[in-house]
């Protein structure tokens, strides 16, 4: 009997959740930002064309941030260029600026993404702007990717917590998040940054961003597994009818035992609780961690994925 | 501002929880008889008297198997007998057959626990018995320590994945947990041995059992991370009224780059998400977090723990 089929089959399926999830899949760009290692153009599009392979129908590519800032993804024209686009999947890149703007349209991407602070003192330290101000950086982006009808998705990150200014207020995040989508992203992706989120805060943001006309159908989770609230949070968010979550195949961007960790949460250890739950997603779990555990290799470093490590370690 | 305050104190008192959870601490039994190295019983003493220290109110101290088979814990008499018992605090151990009863006996243990198998393979495999004969063995066990005035845990393994068998019965789970109480446990804890479990077949189980008149204040759960599910398959629990949850200190017992790995379920992690929830455990999460780093630095290997890592790292 093969390992996937210990627990799998009985699970019933779960009441009170969306019946199918779609996975936004930021490994190739948010875990590989934070990877210590430059990962050659090549290597990354044989990842991405497994993963796209594996039934995963949004890859989120790249990022057009400089190259000065991270050199890791420093090869996004190339790799734009080079990329051999799979019929329904979705290849978002991340746009900080106009500048980031002008070579995604000049690239051909139908799909951007922004990212936003929900606080001051993250909006000031991150994007060296503030909570406003920000603002007259994101509307020329926003309305340039509209005018030529590429849509925008919005990050908004330190969504729980921010590293200086302890919990944020569920109003503050929920003002935040209203002003990106008035100003035309499509979807919001909340985020907990850093990872220190419980469920019950979970709960407060989503209710809160109910009360003020926003609901599920406008948002995505994207949580980090720092503190190992990561699939839990995701699962409180889909009980709210959060039907989009981001995650990162093998777990990318992230290792416990590294001092850097971010520790996104692994696609395969979200996919292990999805099938379980009877909640479709389209990706094949066994294919997927095949790639994360090569991937892995090529990186010279154990997956921090649990479902990665017990399937394939 | 310290690491701790960052996103706790926003959290919500979480609704349909319990106010308050009894950690029941397996890491000096379940943990050390899972590790490589034979930990030296000053040490083993040291570590229990730090995690009652922090608040831990129930210690599973050693177990009473065959020093053939564990010899991780062939010093149980030695340890029990130098253990300086704090005032409030619970030290079960754990009792395979008579023989072991009688040594837990002669020790002065208030409090033992057997080990039950849910599937017929693991009973045969494990305890080299079966199903029904398993309760031969048990019920002299019970017996005599209820005569004694022993209180009784029952450990019920396999509870949803067996690794011969694959995903089992609701209604056999609940059959063989119905004899352990008629028997005289006070108490099953429903253990996923493998780590297979995800929340929908937790609800299931639990479901079942109150079904059949057995309700979650009877209960308590052991769940291990080998697939990332251990917290979320935990807090679907508490969601049902369990109230009593088996964690091992520092995820003692697994490492997810161990081979062997059980990945038990960090009692910090744990702690973070019942922090976060507004549920009292009485345990303070400093003083067990540097509790946890400073052992792992006895075994010479990271904890598995992600807050640990987080915070100690």
């Amino acid at each position: 009997m093969g390992t996937r089929e210990l627990g799998l089959p009985q699970a019933a399926p779960a009441s009170g959740l969306p019946s199918r999830v779609t996975i936004w899949e930021v490994g190739p760009r948010d875990g590989l930002q934070n990877e210590k290692s430059i990962v050659p153009v090549d290597l990354k599009l044989e990842f991405l064309d497994r993963l796209g392979e594996a039934g995963l129908s949004v890859l989120e590519a790249t990022s057009f941030v400089s190259p000065k800032w991270i050199p890791q993804l420093a090869d996004a024209e190339e790799l734009l260029g080079k990329l051999s686009r799979r019929p329904g999947v979705r290849y978002p890149v991340l746009v900080p600026n106009e500048r980031g703007l002008q070579r995604a349209l000049a690239a051909g991407c139908p799909d951007i993404a922004i990212f936003a602070s929900a606080t001051e003192t993250f909006a000031e330290r991150n994007l060296n702007s503030s909570l406003d101000k920000q603002f007259e950086m994101f509307t020329p982006v926003v309305t340039g990717a509209r005018d030529a009808g590429v849509n925008v998705r919005g990050y908004l990150s330190m969504c729980f917590g921010d590293p200086w200014e302890g919990p944020v207020r569920y109003d503050q995040v929920v003002a935040v998040g209203k002003r990106l989508l008035e100003l035309g992203c499509w979807q919001l992706s909340l985020g907990d940054t850093i990872g220190v989120a419980t469920a019950g805060q979970v709960e407060g943001l989503l209710a809160a961003f109910a009360d003020a006309g926003i609901g599920p159908e406008r948002l995505a989770v994207h949580f980090h597994d720092t503190y190992g609230q990561a699939l839990t949070n995701t699962l409180t968010a889909l009980r709210f009818g959060v039907s989009t979550v981001d995650s990162s195949a093998g777990g990318l961007g992230g290792c416990p035992y590294a001092e850097s960790a971010t520790g996104n949460l692994a696609t395969e250890d979200l996919l292990w609780t999805l099938e379980g739950l009877g909640v479709e997603t389209g990706v094949n779990l066994d294919e997927l961690v095949a790639t994360s555990a090569w991937f892995a290799e090529k990186l010279g470093r154990p997956s921090p994925s649990r479902v990665v490590n017990a399937l394939a370690g």
